[in-house]
């Protein structure tokens, strides 16, 4: 089977390796569709994010679906031939933190993809068999590839909620923000306003729901909040650009009281923010760490068809083309949003 | 009557007027103690906190005490004679933030001693008579004057409650971190570690109740995080020092899933942390404006001396010496914490 | 003008008065509509709810909307010709509750309609400004009459909330039922299921997005409930019926740990539950009162068509004609639901 | 060994039967100390709680402490001669309770000394390496007995928190109430009253903190939370005493918006209360399950000495006279708190 490793930063390349086998409780899944995030291409140019360092060979690749190709001993929720979803993280269920319940930060957290855990650009891995899930008919492979940024997204909201009738902002328009956008609309948030440097993803965004799109370097930004909002400010500001300046727009377009969901990852490793305003403002600021409990209700999204991923994918590749691939996914070209490679 | 003003940054000066009628609903209070805060220095050097900037002459205090001297028309609540508690802030109760009883951060609200609203340090002053408190009598007027920062502690506390048996960090032992320790404890917290740079701070932290107090430079705070903690990190940090640095010491100290509560007031208006170690934990980062409806209870805490507020007050000047008063708590000098204004 | 009054239990005739004025911050509204509560009804027959006790004649309704016809001195919020809902409660704003916003449960609260305040069911009334509020022109008054319960509905449902993704009971089919219903699937709740007695409710509510409807005395109810969540019971369960084995039904189809929201008012007083399910399953049960602070928020989703009230309005009847439209209420004949008398 | 075997309701005998030996992560742990609660009297007297029902003969005892006598392959958290505090409630880990945290109602639960999981009143038993925790050298093993207890007092507690400042009502002094009455002042609340109905158990909650007791049938006691709360209502109420109207009690001392937790196992198994009262108060009731997660922090109350629980045990009696224990405990004869069955 071929897999395609980064051996160092900026050197991907395919390789050939033999099929694993499922032990005990394991699945062989074959992958089908893996989806292209910002945090890989991190990986891809840098081999870092903030202090996690790739030190060996890495495959990656978090977003991603397939068919069950083979299932080890004891394993009864799934047989050969079911078409999965993957939860890309494994807890310990043993440090503190699992004990309380807070799975997405396990101390001993494995997470498909990232160092030292390999990931899904290959033909065939391995993976517990109770972090498969289902997939109706109805939702294609590729759709369910879009599972894990909306899985994100549904818990992002989960952060801020309850949104019942609150106006929110949500900075960025990429697959965790439409995904942000569209879990705040199915919680019954109020108007949305959505912001991006892309108008394709600001048409997107449109399309998927949101009152209002600016691009976010827009000089009527600030006035246009206050107009929707009748001068109040957003109840809740959700961060999923990464952009330098987008933590200090999220503080400025919040309302007093209000709370900011940061979900972006910053190239420079600081969040850097005007104390007066944010203290004047009492907010609450939350960080977003992956997603905790979200698969399934995110499934559930898709089969009863409240949100549309569908539309994330903008290009397709094959495994043998994963270089291409990446390429068109960091310079975002032809209005690239999500790239996905097809195995 | 006398009251100090302050004409410009750095000119403060004593002078003489008439003595104000309270008119109705109003009471006039014969101010017998106020305590100089942060804040108020920050106004005597800068003429300015944030963006809220000092236009024309202006008396300070907000942590002040006296005795009512007369009462208007239609006030029952106290009469001449009584010892009373101040709140500071006077809410409009009309804006949406007050409808949603979020009356700290009122979008119109006078606080006493910050531009356009004069504050304490004068003999007498009007103010509304809803706004005032009986003490009891085991009080001094001198402790009451610390009731203001006793009540920002306790509101602080508030922000991260429940705390029972969590473990808690406050960086900052003056007048706020103080309070906020004895309030955490009387809230049924677990370990407790306090830093500051100032050894005096430091023993009085330890005297009310820290279980470890370090030096904020030393080289061995981690580690002794890691140990009161059992490697865990502390539940709850509460930033109380301004320092520039603080902040990322909040962030480092606090266990992920933790809680940072941030009251300092930074001189350089920047809050500046790392984002991969704030995301990866995902903290919830709460900024604290003042308190809300937390005055009685602070009272209630003094009468059953379950925190001591007297040991903050290690100077007292009369108001002719305002001057002196302001610059030992600037300079912190002989081990200044509260300085105190006696009239 | 003519004026419906109650002037003791079964004994309510129409009568004529002169007008009234209204004076400074007050308005005078033409009412147009006005919806027959289960409340009106138990008044109508006991001329009592609970402890409450009518002891002098009393014009019902709370539930309606008009137009404005004058305005007292400084009203500036409306002017005659504006179509408006009317919120019926009159919170002090002095009491403890009120101080902490709690104004629904406010311990002076006068409520139309409730001795000792007259309501609706007259030609004019006067109320004061700031508690109508403007209705969108695509809104009828009708329509608008029928916010009341709505936002009752909207109120029950943020007692439950985050609601997202969760499984959903609500007993009872009536005009509170089903405002919960459309409440909870504006907030994203995940499967619904409805019950009552009366099948033309069980299909307006199937109608309304019910998952499951069924006859709240059928003997599959309980298997249902576990074939619709998988055999987990269901996370939340509305009591909206007021039948007197209801509350227990609710107890047993919640799942360990859910919450029980009791909205219905029972005929004879008790709750009655099983002791040691309710406490094995560790449930969180919580009274609705009223609601608070939601009527704006239904007209926003009135306006933006996410909830049908007009549906709820089966009868209507002339102010001549109360008591007939009583009696239809109260028999719930030729399937009933919200009979409204118009005006 | 001896062990006491509760063969059917009302008989209990000594039989002699074989040391058990520990597996794989277990331990044999040998019983010093076993408290009798009152549900080991329901199983005793009815050999029913609710639904559960005995129907082979089983042993009680789930209060308890000893010391490791032998260890299974695998232990490395205790070792022979350690001194222990015992976790009776053994979750499944596998159930969708225990995947959301919520073990205390996992689906699977196995209790000690509940059916058909044997309890503690034996000489030796075998227990999960991973449920027992160290307690420090300045808490008897007799105190330790008394964690149980304590545990559920402090979960109690957490159902309400924050508590900061709050007026807090128990009903009922037994090791249940009390052990609530000393956690919510850890809390940090505000004035307690406790009642119950016999004056050695009031006598003790005074010298455990409460400010004020009083007997449960006393006609002042409705005025004297009013005198207690300035007219407010208790800001919380603890059920704990089991007694039929005690929950009619507990929503008439519990001011409008209050929180109730019910604690107490009525012997008749329904609960009753005013629906008109407990729905315009708008009351939040919540249904207490044993303990969740709170053992450890049970140990380090007992170990700074912040609770009393010595006093509790009022009588003694080896396992031979474990008939006598229950009869005491049964009859409270002698000012019977706990009865404590050394071994």
């Amino acid at each position: 089977m071929k897999e395609a490793v980064l051996f160092a930063p900026g050197d991907m390349r395919i390789v050939e390796v033999d099929k694993p086998t499922p032990g005990p409780g394991e699945v062989l899944v074959q992958i089908k569709a893996v989806g292209i995030c910002a945090s890989d291409i991190h990986w891809l140019l840098d081999g870092r994010i903030g202090e996690t360092i790739m030190t060996k060979p890495l495959i990656l690749g978090h977003e991603f679906a397939g068919i069950i190709a083979e299932v080890g001993a004891g394993v009864t929720n799934v047989k050969p031939g079911d078409r999965v979803a993957v939860e890309p993280a494994v807890p310990c269920f043993k440090c503190d933190m699992c004990a309380e319940g807070e799975i997405n930060i396990c101390r001993n957290i494995k997470f498909c993809g990232t160092p030292p855990t390999d990931g899904a650009l290959r033909e065939y891995m391995v993976w517990q068999a109770r972090l498969v899930e289902h997939i109706p008919d109805s939702v294609s492979l590729e759709e369910a590839a879009m599972l894990e940024p909306l899985a994100v997204g549904v818990y992002a909201v989960e952060l801020a909620e309850p949104l019942q009738g609150k106006s929110v902002g949500v900075l960025g328009a990429g697959a965790i923000g439409l995904s942000i956008l569209q879990a705040a609309k199915v919680a019954g948030c109020g108007r949305t306003l959505v912001t991006d440097l892309i108008s394709e993803r600001l048409a997107l965004a449109k399309k998927l729901g949101a009152d209002v799109t600016f691009d976010a370097h827009d000089a009527e930004l600030g006035s246009s909040v206050k107009e929707l909002t009748g001068g109040r400010g957003l109840d809740v500001v959700f961060e999923a650009s990464g952009e330098n300046d987008a933590m200090q727009q999220a503080i400025e377009m919040v309302r007093p009281g209000g709370v900011v969901v940061i979900g972006g990852i910053p190239y420079d490793d600081r969040i850097n923010i005007s104390a007066s305003i944010a203290r004047r403002k009492a907010l609450n600021i939350r960080l977003l760490r992956r997603s905790k409990d979200t698969l399934k209700r995110s499934i559930d999204l898709l089969r009863d068809k409240k949100v549309d991923v569908a539309s994330y994918v903008t290009h397709k590749y094959p495994l043998d083309q994963v270089v291409e691939a990446f390429e068109t996914a960091r310079t975002r070209k032809d209005g690239a949003l999500r790239v996905v490679v097809e195995i």
